[in-house]
């Protein structure tokens, strides 16, 4: 039984559900149903596919994580910056439009869920905590920037190709002359009335007499609102013979199962892209399942995630889809109409697949523009530069990483951007940890703390030299620490012990051994002692033994205190 | 004049220069000049070029070093691992044999040569130091054994290339029905004369009278001797007419100075190579001039020695030569010569460079297997397994960094086994970093220090849990602090403050920030108090003002025995 419950969470809450439960999850579904038909045709237009297959790329991921994943409230599907990925990625490798591309998209979701499902099976779940949050947030923001450029291409009726923001603004300003009026108009109105919908949706329709639940649904329909109305503007107007791009004939059948044939090279293009696109899926499921967990004291298993999104994503793929993760703006939604259990999801799942099979001939004089407009609408709340004010004073090197990322990403593109952001942010920790700060320390009266000298006023005598390591010691900064030490030498050469107060200290490793027996004996050639204090029991575990302890000149004291003490009266 | 002693490090000897200096240097030079013969023309043999290139790598070089290095003592020219990196280099290129194998050669050597200098001038010196010593040795220990497997093509007679052991078995394996036997058995005598002179040499030369240099003399020119040994044996026995590969014919001109014309496709391939066979250059030279430099109490300059091998290597580039750095053995026996600065190079020099215009008739007659059996011999002693039984107890992860260099080394070559190195002691570090130790701590009675309760006899209080976080806290682990701490609220929920003590955090960043905040309200809906102890003065001015350190629900304490003795009186 608890065997069935590790590997399938839907068992969880299955055993114990009921109508109350039902009706919840059911109304849930319902908004979130209405939220996900728009958007799956969007965002299946932004990776550059036929809008049917943002509906394969809905319905069995939906129920796949339904049955694997952790979090009761998360909903998968299509979501914006995976499929400005897929893309990106699809890009490299056929042309839009063609089934090579289409295939490649289903090899990019099954090498995407494979990838997750291998990092849950390993538990490598805290790899993904490598992509920082400071990182993640300017990432987000770059790509969301990107994808509105990108959707002028739907809004302008023009071509705006490209993955960073030179090329774009290149393509459009020399495409600039032949933006199509009417596309404009169309998309212009649409996202006028999204906006005010979302500012005063919710407001007018209490105001109105209805009760909170239906105003919020009418408000999240605004977008299914916007499509009903220009289907009808398209066909009334016969807008299409204006030169407006319409979404065009498009049948939704039961997607034939099974996967197209996987060439090794399309494999090795493709890895690198479904492992960034499954990384940055993973991060932002996993703190929107965080956060929402957290409110309703549930707990989200990080590695389950893994399953459940590479569960999500292998289903996808199997369908005929693209790549998928959790939609925060549908989550909410899910979340806040009160789901309570994946069966919410599973509705929605019916929901979608019911329309599917209905809507083909009404969206066929759907207008591109009116996708990108929600799409806009929808990314436009990613955009979010606070961060760059919060980090400025409380981490410096947050700020960069942040600012590396986002530049990165907007000039060289989403993939290049979100290596170069890991990287920098490691490469900066590194940096950090290579230059460690050394405080001397003095006793401050009264008590038996040692603090910096700089900071506090504390007790010191002449011949003493206390030094405070604020790092682990280890082959990236040990000749720091040398480096740090024979200045001392030089500068003021009247003290005749050193104490390494070593309380910061976690872990010495060989190389920094090795340099601490060279200190060790150039301080013994010109008759200074050193003693270390503080050593952490790891730390003693480890070096006990060692040549460097055997040679040692000094002691090593349990406390600074007392080899203070102890060195004191000795003078 | 404090500007050109910094630019000429030449210039802080050169001005006090004296007789008695003079004759230790000539002494000195004379013995390094008898080694270099025969080890430069060699390695040019292990990089795969004519034999007069490993003369012409060795001039200039070291003069340029003499100018521009800050050591006293070492011995730049052609070193046996950059030569391996070399011809692994080229081999990707081009033919051995080829004009563009040469030319590709003399690009590399400046590649190198601008990339150190570069790193000297934009103060880099602190990247060398991610190249660890444990992955540095398990490097050279690999390196050593292709190197010695690569000479069976000469010491055998047949065709062994390859670039890891792999590939050498199997060739090996292939051709080993076609060993001259004549070749072997002049490679098996120089060796084994060789091993010798090594070991019995010194004493044999004592006991004949001699005193120690001439002793010393003697048995360094054992390479030499063999050389004219068996030069003299193939005129005599005409061994080439059996099949025994020789030296052939060489003339050695004033090379052409100048570069060849480079191509950016050959500087694209080259690049890393070049980068690898810097880094591995540098390392070594600054770790045996370190070793040296304290023997006298002198001092080595890291970023200055960037210039200095950077100079060496574009002087070996204008002459015609390869990749050069320091040589341990040659610097070693420099040292231990009594050359006292860098005049003994430039003696070297002289001594190499007229030597080269003599030679070459005479060197015609040499057999390969000769100079492979010296370089064998040579490299010996790098192999040095005795690194892996010192780390295995004192730290567990630079011994599998070592493992894994040295089988990635073997098994993939050079270039994938440095970078393989270096990744995985990065790649151990941060993941050490991201599982930080965490102790629960109490107060060692009678004194003010907390210790780990599962080390030391400590007093604690029911209500109080205080624990010590041995790392600081950024995106990679404070995660890992959130689940610990939540364990703690599911193992056992009876206390009502929680004491972080901070003296081993050395910072926080903006994702640690956010975690901590979420901690601290999670805690708070518990009825649990967080707060801080002995944070230290930089982390403390970071957070100051920050949504965390106002919605703290605690206190800040100085020090963890304030916080214990302040929080029990108010229980």
């Amino acid at each position: 039984m608890q065997f069935i419950a590790n590997v399938f969470p839907i068992y969880a809450w299955a055993s114990t559900y009921n109508t109350n439960m039902f009706t919840r999850d059911l109304l849930a579904a319902f908004i979130v149903t209405i939220m996900l038909i728009p958007q799956s045709l969007a965002y299946a237009l932004l990776a550059g596919l036929p809008p049917e297959v943002g509906l394969y790329a809905t319905v069995l991921p939906l129920v796949a994580y339904a049955i694997f994943g952790s979090s009761r409230t998360l909903s998968v599907g299509p979501m914006a910056i995976a499929s400005l990925m897929t893309a990106v990625a699809l890009g490299e490798v056929a042309k839009q439009g063609s089934s090579d591309y289409l295939s490649a998209a289903i090899v990019l979701a099954f090498l995407s869920g494979l990838f997750l499902m291998l990092m849950g099976l390993l538990r490598l779940g805290f790899l993904a905590n490598f992509l920082s949050h400071p990182v993640l947030s300017g990432f987000i923001t770059a790509s969301a920037i990107i994808i509105a450029l990108s959707q002028l291409k739907h809004l302008l009726g023009i071509d705006v190709d490209g993955n960073n923001i030179i090329a774009m603004g290149k393509q459009l300003a020399v495409n600039a002359y032949g933006v199509n009026g009417v596309t404009l108009a169309i998309g212009l109105s649409v996202i006028l009335f999204l906006l005010l919908v979302r500012k005063y949706g919710e407001g007018l329709f209490s105001a109105m007499g209805l009760n909170n639940t239906s105003a919020q649904i009418l408000t999240k329909a605004s977008p299914i609102v916007a499509v009903i109305a220009t289907v009808a503007a398209t066909h009334v107007g016969a807008l299409d013979e204006l030169g407006v791009a319409i979404v065009g004939e498009f049948s939704v059948t039961i997607p034939e199962f099974g996967l197209p044939t996987i060439s090794f090279e399309l494999i090795k293009v493709l890895l690198l892209p479904a492992i960034l696109i499954s990384v940055i899926g993973y991060v932002e499921s996993v703190s929107i399942g965080k956060i929402l967990a957290a409110r309703r004291r549930e707990k989200i298993d990080v590695n389950q995630e893994f399953i459940g999104l590479g569960a999500a994503n292998i289903a996808s793929s199997f369908s005929g889809g693209f790549p998928v993760s959790a939609s925060l703006s549908r989550t909410s939604v899910n979340f806040d109409s009160g789901a309570v259990t994946q069966a919410a999801s599973i509705f929605a799942a019916i929901g979608v697949a019911l329309a599917a099979f209905t809507l083909g001939p009404f969206l066929y004089a759907l207008p591109n523009a009116t996708l990108a407009a929600t799409i806009v609408i929808a990314i436009s709340t990613l955009i979010d530069f606070s961060v760059f004010k919060k980090t400025w004073h409380t981490a410096r090197s947050d700020f960069y990483a942040i600012f590396i990322t986002l530049v990165t990403t907007l000039l060289l593109g989403v993939e290049a951007g979100l290596v170069c952001g890991v990287g920098a942010s490691i490469g900066l920790l590194l940096y950090r940890s290579s230059k460690p700060h050394i405080a001397e320390v003095g006793l401050v009266a009264g008590t038996q703390y040692f603090k910096n000298i700089r900071r506090h006023q504390v007790e010191t005598v002449r011949q003493i030299l206390s030094l405070r390591v604020d790092e682990s010691l280890y082959f990236a900064n040990a000749s720091y620490l040398e480096d740090h030490i024979y200045r001392y030498l030089s500068d003021d050469s009247k003290f005749s012990h050193l104490v390494l107060m070593c309380s910061a200290v976690n872990e010495i490793d060989y190389s920094a051994l090795e340099i601490l027996t060279s200190i060790n004996a150039r301080l013994c050639g010109l008759g200074v002692t050193l003693h270390l204090s503080e050593v952490k029991g790891p730390v003693m575990d480890a070096i006990d033994g060692t040549e460097f302890i055997e040679s040692l000149s000094g002691e090593i004291y349990l406390c600074q205190y007392d080899a203070y003490g102890d060195i004191k009266a000795g003078l």
